[in-house]
């Protein structure tokens, strides 16, 4: 038994405390709202987020980082990714060296075009890093699903630990060593989950969205393999698995996303209707910036920035 | 504009003569069913396989094999993989050295072990041969969307030939030289079919089918690299471009077979329900002679090969 705060409320980091539950490690979720805590506490269900699974009592659900960190070592980061800064900022003054803290959030940093993981050392040197990533939509590991992810730390006994930690009969978890390459699959699925969105709301078929995936994981190889990922992970789980997930699946509001802007819905407005974080719209601009700074070519990327960024700006004819 | 024979009108094969004809060619489709080739002429419309598309009178329809080889220098097989051998020999006494045969089916050779090009050298070896394969559902192609597929021969004329038969606005054709990668990729992702069918018939989810499909991808390319395939063909429209449209779509009779077995059906119900050829279900047999023969480990199709032919002599608790 571990004790483990998984940091987020959301579908993801809801899920994750359930499962962590159920392999009976001591778990707290923690959530900035005090709303939303309050909430899950008095309906055991998180409604918003993750409907009709019980969140049992013996999570505790708090606000408060003191409470949050108190008898814990063991942290999954599961926040959407431009809050990953502030949040590890404010942890840090409570975390202790040798602390683990495993990203189970997808997307890239903006600022010093990087990885999450890498985020976290900038800010939690002595802190212990891990990956958890890989096909995993949060309504089926709640349900309890057959699911398989991989775990990725440079550390092999730290990848295995948190093997350890997250697999049971339902939820298979296998190692990997490549961490850049395990968090690139998972950011950068997300904007070709858009694309395939957008085929989709267009009125377009299988075949076209199978182009655009087959496509779309070349371009998140490529990308890959210049900043120093291993191009065999883009083929497993943390790769093409994800992909195939994200972009075929009802469950995906990245998906879900692209099918407005398809129909021809403004941007804008798709936010509002989808109400929850779409990772892949601040992943696409990020995915541009790391593309121009690593000089890859990434026709998808820049032709989805155009549609979500550039499209208000031109005539209806040029798409 | 060229003069080319289709051979064998199912979904396929009728939707490559439409498609063939969008292109002006000169084209005939050839069925061995007199009441077939006559109810297609009739109607203009192949109501059994490919409803509710206008197969155009500029389409001769025949079941003469001397009509069908007149003035013609290009075929296109696209018949069921169990019947390439009869269909080569009879059509045999009519071709001309150098004519080109475009191999449209996908499926294995069980009497050689091999793939359907090999079997068109052994039987017309004063035959020209290229493949034409991809993401690319019939229904899907016959009404315009766009799709992706690649033309492989190991000659890059004949390849480039392929291409520019067969390109337009909406069919959009790569060249690959990798002929052995290509022909098993398109076989092989017809058992993974059955097995994320099979996946979805038991009650499972995206996460469960998108491992099911990481992991075919897997052990295709293990048999392929054997076989002396390209790894990165398997990675492309070929390889997993293919797979994931043959597992996702709705349109996969692979797929649909495997939910009915899923759910629970014989395999003998399920086929006479199907009432079109399921590729999976051979080249699944295939496939564990051909994984023996190079020594190459096949969980996945093994384990297909036991659901489809031992499950009536097991006891139900062992699946």
């Amino acid at each position: 038994m571990k004790n483990i705060t998984v940091i987020g409320a959301g579908s993801w980091g809801s899920a994750i405390a359930h499962l962590l539950n159920k392999n009976s490690h001591n778990v707290t979720l923690f959530t900035y709202t005090k709303e939303l805590a309050e909430n899950i506490s008095k309906n055991n269900e998180n409604k918003k987020f993750l409907p009709n699974i019980k969140i049992p009592t013996t999570i505790e659900v708090t606000n408060d980082i003191s409470k949050a960190t108190t008898n814990k070592d063991i942290y999954v980061l599961a926040v959407p990714s431009v809050h990953i800064r502030e949040n590890l900022n404010k942890f840090k003054p409570f975390l202790k060296e040798n602390d683990l803290i495993i990203n189970a959030s997808k997307g890239l940093d903006q600022v010093n075009k990087t990885t999450l993981s890498e985020v976290i050392k900038e800010i939690l040197p002595n802190c212990k890093v891990a990956v958890l990533s890989g096909p995993s939509h949060a309504e089926e590991v709640a349900k309890g699903i057959p699911t398989t992810v991989v775990s990725s730390s440079k550390d092999e006994a730290t990848a295995k630990l948190v093997q350890d930690i997250f697999m049971n009969e339902y939820f298979r978890v296998y190692t990997n060593s490549d961490i850049v390459g395990v968090e690139l699959g998972g950011a950068l699925k997300n904007v070709i989950a858009l694309a395939s969105g957008i085929s989709d709301g267009l009125g377009f078929g299988d075949n076209t969205k199978a182009a655009i995936m087959t496509r779309g994981i070349a371009e998140i190889s490529r990308l890959g393999v210049a900043m120093g990922g291993n191009p065999i992970t883009f083929n497993g789980l943390a790769g093409v698995g994800d992909l195939i997930v994200t972009c075929t699946s009802v469950h995906s509001r990245n998906r879900r996303a692209g099918i407005m802007i398809g129909e021809g819905k403004k941007l804008d407005d798709v936010l509002k209707e989808v109400d929850m974080v779409v990772e892949g719209v601040n992943t696409a601009k990020a995915a541009l910036m790391f593309a121009k700074e690593y000089n890859v070519n990434m026709p998808i990327i820049e032709g989805i920035n155009k549609i979500l960024f550039d499209r208000d700006k031109t005539t209806e004819n040029e798409f």
